[in-house]
């Protein structure tokens, strides 16, 4: 008897790897009598036709576990398309060790048993809530896992905005734009930017300056709640877009207001027992385990 | 009617400037009706023999405001001292606006004044408690409002520690230290080694390693009541120092464990109605008011 | 009788400002005594009919002397454009100092007048040579006083690169891309990226990677007389950009080449006597100018 | 016949991994029948006795070869003692490869016959020369061919000092000190204090400041014959410490200069034919020498 009995897989990758790695979790699973649901999306890219099949909204309302096969990317994707539904993320690399996805191909009957025994930890990670605003109505927006990027959509010319916090001016900034990212998103790109790491279970937002032209710019982190807005400047000779998780993109125009936020319903990942976030940390980033010369 | 009965005057300071601004404070609160207390330590470093004067243990008992003339770094020293007796603390600088002393002098009489009146803002900011152990004994504490900086002591060969978090192993550094920052030390030395700005109201500590030898080390960002302990390596060749907000010391040895944690007793600081922390922030770190060019 | 005898006027900006600059300049040198020739563009963007006008090649073989009105962006422009005819320049600003227009407009008389009389300092600034080879030819190329820039041109996609030095193979990088800088770029957008000042005399380049994937990237200064070469990824999902300065771009296509060298005609900007570059970065910068509290 | 007729072996490390390198250096020298002299230090610290010894300045005049045993630190000892007799430096590490020390003990028999078959690189690299002078006269000095760095010694108190390139005032500043860095150098400490990378043959030197209070500080490159000053200023409370490649140390009093300016005599380094500066620093710093996801 297994903790999850209804299993949905999803991804994005066509690969040989990806569509080994999805029949051996498919016959898996089945031999452990859990149902098995495929994205039609997967089913498409892999061929897979010898098993039941839905859209990912399906998916989400039917499954009590979500099984994403792929790598950062694949996870960015399933977790704005699940976040609604408050169905458990579970995820599969192809390889390679990633921040969300940390069970490898070698390992998933072992550590995919364990789960479906029981044997996981759960964790929050919440989103990011991104709504364009043009003369006081929304013309755009996007959900966010890892972060929300102000940045010049063409050519390098830096953008000028001004930003709020929870209606308190901060700054105007003429800069490549503004990384407001999550903890989720910490280890992505804000890193890349020169933000801090921020531990998952933190409740805070940062915002990395990117190339900001006052040398004094420095990362921001304040409260997960905070209600942050940008005014896009009206001197603006590009159109800056604004993207979501690196997928989703709204482009702006002089005078239009972001409005980021934190989305209610949030995420929960599974993992491993064995999973520890600065152990990932250690891996992915070099870091020195032990004291030497 | 004041809000504040008896008011508690501290400071270090012994310029004419500091005299001149203590002398004019003691006047202005009589006239108010307000009971002073002096700091036996302001007391006689001012040679001011006309006020009842106290321990700073019984101005934390006796006072229901204490009022702290100088410049941030007399703030730190007023706040370790009065953490525990839950008095709040309000600022009058020298001329020079600090992030923690934002009465400048000509201000006194309207800012107090509405002080006094009730009009202000309270804020609540936690301290960090530090304990070296060794052979699983305490010798050493201290508290920090700002800052716990683990640091060579002497010279500069590279320090040699563990860093756990919650009892889980982070990584072996070898840098010049670690800086562990509340987010009222993030506008401090914690932001001149290259670590985030923290909004006060964040329950967030950040670890800044200082030059790192490994170049993928990056500031942390963890939940305030985050267990930080790090080891002290046996291979070290100087004897690395432990400083509460750059003013008490402890000298550490190989095997040593420092400890740092949330203080349970919380400073409250009082700010006059208009302070907002951004401002601070454009007026002492240069950021742009304005979209130009 | 003056050190140069044929002077041109050139500049972009149609501001008022920037037309009674001009028109202040054009009536104090023919008090001189020295001729003065506009370029076409600028005497069409003021519409100034009352002086000869010419090209800006013509300008460059002609006169002995150039006098660049606008900013920054107009000295890189005039410097691109004037490189092969050696005729040194000087810049006015619009009243906001610049690293390479340093006389005000209230300076003009004084400051000018010193030029003429052979009261300067010259100094020797390189310019890079850049060129795009596709399939074994040139399919595009630009010059750059202060920077090349690769960039993703769309989209905030990382670019993946090879970079070479001498020959040399250097690193494969994902990122948002490289600057290759110059001294005299280097407080331009390398500093913004992170890169360090470098001092104008100096003979060296420096290469500073935007946003890098790995986190040991570093800004890499090498001999101004080093041959730079950059690989366009395959894998490259859009099709990244070459800008020059800012302002000249060349689209790429994944397997092209970027060759960057020193080009061999050097420009030669005049400055008044009392220029000190280390002065303008304490203005531009705010550095600190006395040790004080 | 050999290029090299007369070898020294010079070292500082005690370990067996040391010994039995030097033991298999001198048996292979013998055999390709070289004359050997060991330095003092190293014979009395490897208590080996059967071969000719000297003090190090005897081996730098008497040698036409000196190869170093150990990391980089003790070829920057053997570089400084040496850098006056312009005999030129072959380093031969432990086992972990470094900047300067690129023969593995395994690579000896190879690698090393190669050398003496005339098969080698040589480089050039400078150092700097420092003198700290008090009421105008040298009270102190060091050479270094990595950095010499201002610090404050004990504690953490922030060092205030002005700096003067070329007798031109550059900044005054509050930080943790400065490193003054060789291209050599820039591998090493002033990498860790977020210098730039530098190519080992240019002609400059890195300004890096330690945590500086102004955050728009940043690294300063300069031609590496700049006549550097800086002036300790008069209101430190500690005795800041001028140190050369980490070893040599002299303390100052307010109001003392050091200047910092190149050393004449220049070291000459011997490398293997296959030795490549950026493909160590893809080794040491974890660049990415493919492009992959």
């Amino acid at each position: 008897m297994t903790t999850f009995k209804s299993i949905g897989l999803v991804g994005r990758l066509s690969s040989d790897k990806a569509r080994r790695t999805t029949e051996q979790l498919i016959a898996f699973l089945r031999s452990k009598q859990v149902s098995v649901m495929l994205s039609t999306e997967l089913a498409h890219t892999l061929k897979i036709n010898s098993v039941p099949q839905g859209e990912e909204k399906d998916i989400g309302t039917t499954c009590d576990l979500v099984i994403v096969i792929g790598g950062d990317g694949s996870m960015l994707g399933a977790a704005r398309a699940m976040a609604d539904h408050r169905v458990p993320l579970l995820g599969v690399n192809r390889g390679r060790l990633g921040f969300l996805t940390d069970i490898m191909p070698h390992e998933i009957e072992t550590k995919v048993t364990a789960v479906l025994e029981g044997e996981y930890l759960s964790e929050s990670r919440f989103l990011l809530d991104m709504v364009v605003v043009r003369d006081g109505k929304p013309i755009g927006h996007g959900d966010a896992l890892n972060d929300v990027v102000l940045h010049p959509g063409r050519y390098i010319r830096m953008i000028e905005f001004e930003l709020y916090i929870d209606d308190h001016f901060v700054y105007s900034q003429r800069s490549d734009g503004l990384i407001v990212s999550t903890p989720t998103g910490s280890t992505a790109y804000a890193l890349s930017g020169g933000g801090p790491l921020m531990h998952p279970k933190l409740e805070a937002v940062v915002l990395v300056p990117l190339n900001a032209h006052t040398l004094t710019s420095r990362p921001i982190v304040v409260a997960a709640d905070s209600q942050i807005r940008l005014i896009i400047g009206e001197e603006n000779s590009t159109y800056p877009h604004i993207t979501c998780d690196g997928q989703t993109h709204v482009v702006t125009e002089p005078g239009d207001e972001v409005h980021i936020s934190l989305k209610p319903n949030r995420l929960t990942l599974i993992h491993p027992r064995d999973h520890d976030f600065y152990d990932t940390c250690r891996t992915k980033l070099g870091w020195a385990s032990h004291l030497t010369q």
